[in-house]
């Protein structure tokens, strides 16, 4: 018998044998990933609309694929499934870009760093960034609802949405293809899609809103005595700097010391020793504008109130990229020092600086001597909460007992168990364990209603 | 038998003789509203909790209602429908206002002007404006997803709504309180409760976000000779202002005529007359800067390329206030003219300039000589897509052609049928003739799995 899916989407559609899937099968850490019965390639809506019809016929899942950069094994076939994956690779057409307007339409497949480059020859950004973006897709980025450093300025991926188009699980196409940022013709269907990890239909197209591009910036690397200091600056930043401000990225000595350390070509970037460093970036669209002014009037405004103990400001594109290097090697570092345990955790504003005094001495009961790297986003409470052992030991089995530790103070201070990574196959007995019975049958309802087969991305959210 | 609401709410917490729930009864347009089996006005989440457990017992129907003030009949009980008024009026505390974190945790019945007025002892606004403020609730604001004309600036209500506590159909308390920007831990519920009109359950609290205070303005009306000239202008606006450009309205000659006809004390702003105006002003909440100097900067150039005919900019408070009463008064003149028919649109702004260019040709063809009176909000595409009859004329039972027109009109440029007030009652019949079955279906499936008894205000969005 010839293979339906072949005979539907050809040769170029469809990849069946071993050798053919393996480059989608695992997800990039290569934690995650059970062998899909085939990957389909579709190259039309329509082709993903028959994919999904044939596959209701046939009874099979489907787990949908953008660029496959994710951390959790969202974007792989979960643990004790079987189904087929579904890569959006070969939709990668930039269809509009409408300068006046500031939209783009584009496929789900185009590549976050394509979309940069085509809307930058308008004068124009699109504004999310992070580390995958030379590999993460718009429809995987819309499907996670991606964060990053802008997202304090910007929002999450849902606020650059505009309009989408979902083919859902029985293959019916959902078009929600209105550039509109007011539209109140029923449930927010636009807002559920982002976020929703593939569990409700297939993204394959989206019109996102576009923001002028900067014309230019000013960065700093600023060294703070605590935690309630840097909260203080973030608020005078975002009064003083209004929409300027598009960075506040911090870390801390531990982390500091330990890139050093395993870098050696990196440099401290001033004398005083932190506890605490903040990075703060300003940027205009502006042409007459000019942040290093405005910035310097805060800096020494900050400096004479106490709440800055020292710091520099960039002077070249060569001091800023090293600036930028050291908050963007932390992970690096970290990784160099041995073995780790990661979270990407959110606490409300408000609450961070309780939450940053708490962690060490809680931790240090399970594990005396356990060094804690919090760094990670100032303006939206995301703390990339990440631990080592005492040096020259090991976690001696305390990591479950740590994880727990943290995300139990994160709940309780309000906060988020996973604030930009999302979910998928690694979190979501974590989240199932840690969210209300309410909510958990809130989504469990809401996503049988959609796909009352649970044949999208099963094993993902709930 | 005793009243099993009164039993569980109190004298202060119920009202059952038509005297009492008359006031709730209508909407305040008196265009809608079934009267209701009585109105509950719980004092806490709890009393609501029990209040929507004992409608369940009973198979009671409920309308949420907040201050009662959309256009559209969305909380008052639909035509053909039984059931009680649960009113937020007495749950309205402001609990906490969190200046460093941005942050305003509020009871649903909180109203409008109350939250602004708090936040602004902090050096904090919150960004929604709009004219019903002095009797808008939080709740009711959420629940329709409001806009105004902030909207191009901060986004619409759900842009606003970080944490929320909504109350479900069968009683039980759903705890989305988190002040969190990043939170992705499943389904996105937080998002899909604002713009669901009380279908999915009663908010009962909310954390939203709030932003800086202004500490300058500046405010200018221009004339201009075409839409396209208003777009050009607008995205230079926003390229040059960045997020200083907080509000861009526009009107035209046709609805200023009627107005200064109308109220004589009003004057012509500027000696050139239209067909189009454009109400822009910026704002900032750096007290060093002077957004006076970019706007005149910017409007220089706009002269010099010829996007501006002409233009007047507001040395004062009083000139300030003058020019925005020309704005807001714009719907009072028309009324004041006779009949009219009104339409809450929304177009993509890439598509404004066909949209209004295309409309008076078409109405004239079914009413010639009938007034096409377009304003709005440039920078969103909102049109108030407003008309009244030739002079001395009335619409000769045109007028459900003409919205008809209108709407189709509407859709197939890609916009909406409804911006921002809302469906309620007046427009669900033309949302299910105007959306795909498949949208219809979505809908209908995810509220049914919320509230699989159909008692949360029935005969809305669907």
């Amino acid at each position: 018998m010839s293979d339906p899916f072949a005979e539907l989407l050809g040769s170029s559609g469809w990849k069946s044998s071993s050798n053919e899937t393996r480059p989608y099968a695992r997800d990039w850490l290569d934690r995650f990933g059970e062998p899909p019965l085939g990957v389909a390639l579709p190259a039309t809506t329509e082709e993903v609309a028959a994919t999904l019809r044939l596959c209701a016929t046939l009874g099979i899942s489907v787990t949908p694929q953008g660029g496959n950069t994710g951390l959790n094994g969202g974007s792989v076939i979960s643990a004790g499934q079987r189904g087929i994956i579904l890569s959006l690779a070969r939709m990668n057409r930039i269809h509009e870009i409408a300068p006046v307007a500031m939209t783009a339409t584009v496929d789900a497949g185009v590549i976050l760093q394509a979309l940069n480059e085509a809307v930058a020859s308008h004068d124009l950004m699109f504004p999310l960034h992070l580390g995958a973006e030379g590999s993460a897709q718009i429809g995987g980025l819309i499907a996670t609802n991606a964060g990053g450093s802008l997202a304090m300025r910007y929002g999450m991926m849902e606020a650059q949405v505009l309009g989408l188009e979902v083919v859902l699980p029985d293959g019916s196409i959902w078009d929600g293809m209105r550039a509109l940022i007011k539209d109140n013709t029923g449930l927010q269907l636009r807002k559920l899609f982002c976020g929703a990890e593939g569990r409700l239909g297939v993204i394959t197209r989206a019109i996102l809103k576009l923001q002028p591009a900067p014309a230019a910036q000013a960065t700093a690397l600023l060294v703070l005595s605590d935690v309630e200091s840097m909260l203080r600056l973030g608020a005078r930043l975002r009064h003083e700097a209004g929409d300027m401000l598009t960075a506040a990225e911090f870390f801390c000595e531990t982390g500091l010391a330990m890139l050093l350390h395993h870098l050696p070509d990196l440099r401290r970037p001033v004398e005083t020793p932190g506890p605490f460093y903040l990075l703060v970036e300003l940027a205009t669209s502006r042409k007459s504008a000019d942040p290093k002014v405005l910035l310097a009037e805060i800096l020494e405004q900050a400096f004479e109130s106490g709440n800055v103990v020292d710091g520099v400001v960039a002077s070249s594109a060569a001091q800023r990229a090293a600036l930028w290097q050291l908050r963007e090697e932390m992970p690096e570092g970290q990784r160099r020092e041995g073995p780790q345990i990661k979270h990407d955790v959110a606490v409300p504003v408000a609450r961070l600086a309780d939450f940053v005094a708490l962690t060490e001495p809680m931790l240090s009961k399970i594990l005396p001597g356990v060094r804690v790297n919090p760094f990670g986003h100032l303006g939206d409470g995301n703390v990339h909460l990440n631990l080592s052992p005492p040096p020259d030991a090991d976690f001696a089995g305390t990591e479950a007992m740590l994880s727990q530790a943290i995300y139990d103070l994160v709940v309780s201070v309000g906060g988020s168990f996973s604030a930009e990574h999302g979910l998928g196959q690694a979190k979501v007995g974590l989240a199932d364990h840690l969210r209300s019975p309410i909510e958990r049958h809130l989504m469990t309802a809401l996503i049988a209603a959609v796909d009352p087969d649970a044949r999208m991305n099963p094993g993902k959210i709930v």
